[in-house]
């Protein structure tokens, strides 16, 4: 499903985009990506707010929240309600003579090797993302904690991954400590906590359901932490997760090859307070 | 002018790039900026050649050189001989559910603040790029050296040097060595020599245009040489630029605020040399 703002949806093979639009030239635009499920998308006001604050670093004139409202509401009306799905939000700076924006949504359905990551869980490698884990904070144009369009290194380091016969990457510091996947939130549980890494010091993006996860951590009869975290430490925790909106909770079983003390069963603790489906497999 | 490789020229505004291509969800494609000038894209071979490389960081398979040819000639063809052009060249990886790539070319006029950049030179201001210099050089998924669609953080960093008042920027490692500009190579004079940023050891792109400058440089009676510099020393040597393709040559009147010993006749020198145009102001 395909739905342009303005426009409706269209049939999904519809060119939308022109040749000259910043978004595909430039990657020059921001997007939410959220879980469909029973037609509705999960979280869709914190995707929301979180797609104003990239506008808003971006200098993006994002279209008023009912107008984005209304073409999520469009997309999903068109999808079958008892299917689970990945809904896109996009917003383009638009064509480069100067706009208006580009703004669209999709629906599809889940990806089997997503599907097979909720269920199996992930080998995870470690790779350097070049940066030292305090720069960013201080250097706005480098858009820390910004969704953007421009996901060619996010998308060529989990290709590495594979080629390395793993399934993703955690993302280090140049000092060595864990930031964050290319497409996923670090979590982990220390004790008598879940924990994460601080967003606002380090400009990694805070993850939609990471966030609702640790804010939720008490109905799990556990507390919640920020902390900056190195790769050895998360092999000696109690259980280690990345979170997305769609993939949901993928447990980290193993570490640049190391095993990680994460449990089926605290996986499955989260998974079902999240509401993802659980997979047969 | 827009000429899709498969349909080939087709009204500027039709839009060719589905909503689901790779390109505009994540930046995940390539592509190269040339100057045309009499119908023809200056240094054409030079610029494949750079994206053939892309290609093979990026694991894109990029159409056969024949087929980029007749793409670029049908887009020149279609624009008037007696007027420079700013020729693009792009390949995304296609649509989502596994390709074709999506491979298109666009011309269009030199924009005016380009003509003016190359007539009066720049105000530059140096920001940190947040990677230490030699980081990209053993980090393959980083992409360092690679021309992909994904400029979101160099559009940002042009729009905040724009916010404070300059028109460029000049991005840093985090030692402080100077790396290059968001789209152009940064070239001096130390003397009798043309030099510019080693690009294997520090990641950054391999300037077409300043390395032509380079490769030609003892035209001008003088050698070539490549190694690191920083800001402060730019401020002392005999002349700064900026070269990229269409723009050509940029003098930095200024860094930081601080004027550059850049002579206006010297960067003439440069400009006649590279061929770009004089405009009159």
């Amino acid at each position: 499903m395909v739905a342009l703002l303005g426009t409706g949806v269209v049939p999904a093979e519809t060119p939308i985009l022109r040749a000259d639009d910043l978004g595909a030239l430039r990657g020059d635009g921001i997007f939410e990506t959220m879980h469909v499920r029973e037609g509705v998308p999960w979280l869709l006001a914190e995707h929301l707010d979180r797609m104003g604050r990239s506008a808003e670093r971006l200098a993006l004139p994002l279209p008023p929240r009912a107008d984005l409202l209304e073409l999520v509401g469009q997309a999903c009306a068109a999808w079958p309600a008892d299917r689970e799905g990945a809904l896109r939000l996009v917003c383009t700076r638009g064509p480069e003579d100067g706009g208006p924006v580009t703004v669209y949504a999709t629906v599809a359905a889940v990806a089997e090797a997503t599907r097979r990551a909720r269920a199996a869980g992930v080998a995870v490698r470690t790779a350097t993302l070049g940066v030292p884990a305090d720069v960013r904070h201080s250097a706005p144009w480098l858009l820390g904690g910004t969704k953007t369009l421009s996901y060619a290194v996010n998308m060529a380091s989990q290709r590495w991954a594979q080629s390395v016969g793993a399934d993703d990457v955690l993302w280090l510091s140049v000092e060595g400590y864990a930031l964050e996947a290319p497409t996923s939130t670090l979590v982990w549980r220390d004790g008598g906590a879940l924990c994460t890494v601080p967003a606002e010091p380090t400009g990694i993006l805070i993850g939609t359901t990471g966030h609702w996860l640790l804010d939720h951590a008490d109905e799990l009869g556990l507390a919640s932490r920020e902390r900056m975290v190195t790769p050895d430490e998360l092999t000696a925790v109690d259980g280690v997760w990345l979170l997305s909106s769609v993939r949901g909770v993928a447990a980290v079983r193993t570490l640049d090859g190391a095993a990680t003390r994460t449990h089926e069963k605290e996986t499955a603790r989260l998974r079902d307070l999240l509401g993802y489906p659980v997979i047969s497999r």
